[in-house]
């Protein structure tokens, strides 16, 4: 692990934290183009406000310059510039004096946890709102108060990035991650990040396939790129991965596709049981993000989800707690390495097939002597099995998890023997 | 659960106890008769003596008047009029003096429940006999006896019912039960009183489905049946339940078809695992009632059964012991309603396929307001569910089993989204 | 059992045990005219050396006529006339005097096992050597020694032993063993006396099937049959057995074919399930016999061995403790048994199919009356069973392990209904 890499991520999380993102506007703008500074790669890309998009149609453009609540003497108690959760995403402009009770009625709060400000939207019903904590409220008590929302909902455009970088094949591995949190750590710019590191390092190497990177609002930005991209997406995607929730301390989670038997769900599975330490398994009944349009079933594309806490099942899962310093830079590394993980597999695998009848001798190929010392008999037990196995209908992922060794292992042992032409390459 | 029915069902196979039914004759009339009078819908029909039915023969029809054993004084000892189940079926008429010896070679009874009266028939090899108790039989002790049967055998009818509740679709569901044991309440009144309430429940009712009940002699009835209709049986049976021993106190039990995997077992097993509490499963091993012949190789119709006390799994089958003071009301209605449930879900379930690309923007269809309350958040999970997981290759059952919620709810908020256009039907 | 056979089997392995066999050479062809005599079926044939069969080449034939070690005074302290065991198989001619260190370079003993006389071969790299135990070699200690190997390599043959005994069907059942194991008991004279035994069984008798007998040096022999035979082993093989350490006291053990799901693999775990007492299944993983060429991907033949304990897996394998007081009557029986049970199954398996709609009426058949006293009500509901499930896509063996009986018995009972014109026969 490069720890330079560490801190890369952990440092753009941080440049990125205050900015207020939502579905649409500036903020969306700022960072897509923040990434675009780091990879050129990156094409920042647009839909209208009001296109239609499958059952959806683009909302307005939504940008905010100020919003506060203060006393009529003017003392503001609750500051947009001091947390840009503090108000409700998409609230519609106001400039009043409101009664206390007009006030309480949008407020937001998590009784449960009581020092948090939620999260808090409303994208597609016009209201306004504030998110403060529940100690908080307890301080509100006047009669009234003045509320201003320097907001506007204009025709613009809904903003989001794309990144291809192109391989041999024109198979793809997409990579979805959402770019619409505000002032939210672990969900949602550990995905962000995640990203961002995975394009450095595949955007130099000379890979098989080709890599997509998606930088999209969720829900709807995921459902007007695939309405814009379905043909493309069916024919050529291998595997694909919602990156969210990757950077905070704990064991990892697994969120499979629909049907949990996808070509990225036996890579993810590989992949957890052999290098994932304890994981957590969940149902697709328990999903909750891009998933959802992903695997739809007219959609129905081989998605699913490697993370650390799962959205929903940590405390401090949308609320203003989720900042950076619940993110952690190991956690992004093991998150980036385990799909570093995938990416290896997923280019080496393949169903390797015999060419010859019975077993090919051996020694005439000086296969034995490449291999010396107390490695040998492993080597040489490895090669017979390859051999006694390779019946074109088993990858190189069943092949080693039958022979319990490393996918690495089986990967040189039997590029060794594709190179003496006894085993022909099926791709997956 | 309507006390009314119960009453009915219990009185029904109250009068029809007393008759002397056998696989053909004047007591298969009245037993026909009986329930015509109740369905006008159930048409009486026949099937000739000498007929060839595939493999068979339909026999002589068989009438009986009296039968007894007296003493050489006159004095009756064993006599049809006090129990039925006296005379072998199919007893041929004598009128003789015979030795003990002679007698008792024509007299059966059960060793193993010395107070009962066995039900013996001889459809096939002509003879005569008696049956009695074991205790009973420890009486006959004088040297000598008058038997008299005044029996005939001669060219008649097979008769049967046949009754078809048309439903808009010509797929049936068909249920077959047997009317040619005499006075014995559980196996087989409590057939024939379950198949007529269950006509009374659906005969004025709006159904999808067709209904054909069948009230046949058992094994030769439904292969003479069978052999005369396979071709629609074939083509139109989407399930089939032989309905016997419905009406003793005791858990369900459940036999399957040879297959164990038909839709019929699916529907019953959901049935029973959702609401028929701790059931007994059996193995088609352990058949021995009509699906011996609708579930036979060649014929291989989705038959199955759902049974209280299993035939030959209780200590009263086939004796005097099976009266109607075994009979339980309470079994009978049960039994009727467990039967409705399966109905229910025949009707209304099939395949949901999701009509969009994507999940659908439920907002804009003012689909939540429609639930109210605390009640909201689950039912906006189901549809949500529903959403994800209609692929079209799933029907209501598999995913109410997946969701783990009741048929009911799944059925009602799936027919919400078909109406909304969300979701499109394919029946099974 | 016949104990006159056991006696045989145990008689020809100790007439064989004395002579030195290799793949090649004088041995061989002793080896295979002792078994011609006994079977005059057996045909000895051969390839040329030089011939190409698939990836590999047929060596020079190698003889010996004599080899030892001596000290200079001339006393010989390792002779090849005291056990053929002590010359590494294929050594070249050599006669000269050696330094001890040279002499020790060639000398190859079990540390393991200090006073086994170890099984060494070197048939594809020119070397020489002998095999002693380990305490012997601690003997040796003088400066020089006298190294006299008598042996020769040249263009000749390798023979191999074939024998068909031609069945009503093409289809054939193939037994293929080793003859190229020298003075050792169990690995491999074994596979060869059972083969013998069972040419004896069939030979005589009116088989469906036809069985072929094959009597290859491992490895290379069965590499050149295949090469030479592929295409009728591919069209005509039901089943294949590798016949390899059938002979020593232990319970058996299983070697699956490659997927281990083939017919062979079936017959074999019925049989051994039913009839083998307490076994051993083993992994493909753990093949080491001939299985490897008649299993591998692109030959892919239905080939699974029975064994005794397997080679690798018992002490005594591939060294001089696998003599003839490790060989046991009794296991060698026990294992031509179990072969004539699988024999027996193979010959008389079919997927029985009722050719009637519904129960046939067995009465008029006088099935019943076949079958006497208290036997009857079993055969009764054997008979009742295989009418019930004969649809054509169970065999006997799924049968008799749903029913719990013994395939003799659901043998006897099918034919029984094959003659009575109820079910009919599908071969396998």
């Amino acid at each position: 692990m490069n720890p330079n890499n560490q801190n890369k991520m952990y440092k753009w999380a941080n440049d990125l934290f205050p900015i207020c993102r939502s579905i649409t506007g500036e903020g969306v703008r700022k960072t897509l183009n923040y990434c675009k500074n780091l990879h050129p790669e990156i094409l920042i890309k647009k839909f209208h406000s009001g296109e239609k998009v499958f059952d959806w149609v683009i909302p307005d453009e939504w940008n905010i310059k100020d919003a506060y609540v203060s006393k009529l003497n003017g003392e503001k108690i609750i500051d947009f510039k001091n947390n840009n959760l503090h108000i409700v995403s998409y609230s519609i402009p106001i400039n009043k004096i409101v009664s206390k009770k007009e006030l309480l009625e949008h407020i937001h709060t998590r009784h449960d946890i009581p020092d948090a400000i939620p999260y808090i939207t409303s994208y597609y019903s016009k209201d306004w709102g504030f998110c403060i904590s529940e100690n908080f409220k307890k301080t509100i008590t006047e009669n009234e108060y003045k509320v201003v929302i320097e907001s506007s909902l204009k025709k613009g455009e809904m903003n989001y990035g794309e990144c291809l970088i192109q391989g041999k094949s024109k198979k793809e591995i997409v990579f979805s991650t959402y770019i619409c949190h505000p002032s939210m750590a672990n969900n949602e710019l550990s995905g962000i990040v995640v990203s961002l590191s995975l394009i450095e390092n595949l955007k130099n190497s000379d890979n098989y396939y080709s890599y997509r990177f998606l930088f999209l609002p969720e829900t709807i930005g995921s459902i007007a790129y695939i309405s814009k991209n379905l043909k493309n997406l069916k024919k050529n995607t291998l595997c694909g991965f919602v990156l969210t929730c990757m950077g905070n301390k704990n064991n990892f989670s697994y969120m499979p596709s629909r049907t949990g038997n996808t070509y990225t769900d036996k890579v993810i599975l590989h992949c957890l049981n052999k290098y994932g330490g304890s994981f957590k398994s969940y149902s697709f009944l328990d999903r909750g993000s891009d998933e959802r349009q992903f695997c739809s079933p007219l959609v129905d594309l081989p998605f699913a989800s490697i993370m650390k806490s799962k959205y929903k099942e940590y405390k401090e899962y949308h609320t203003s707690l989720d900042n950076m310093s619940f993110l952690d830079s190991n956690a992004l590394s093991e998150s980036r390495d385990i799909l570093l993980k995938c990416i290896y597999i997923i280019e080496n695998n393949f169903f390797p097939k015999l060419k010859l009848f019975c077993e090919p001798m051996l020694s005439k190929r000086n296969l034995y002597p490449k291999f010396g010392g107390a490695i040998k008999s492993d080597k040489t037990k490895l090669i017979k099995n390859l051999i006694a196995y390779s019946d074109g209908k088993l990858d190189l992922i069943d092949l080693c998890e039958l022979f319990d060794v490393d996918f690495t292992e089986i990967c040189k042992t039997s590029n060794v023997l594709v190179e003496n032409n006894l085993l022909s390459k099926k791709l997956i």
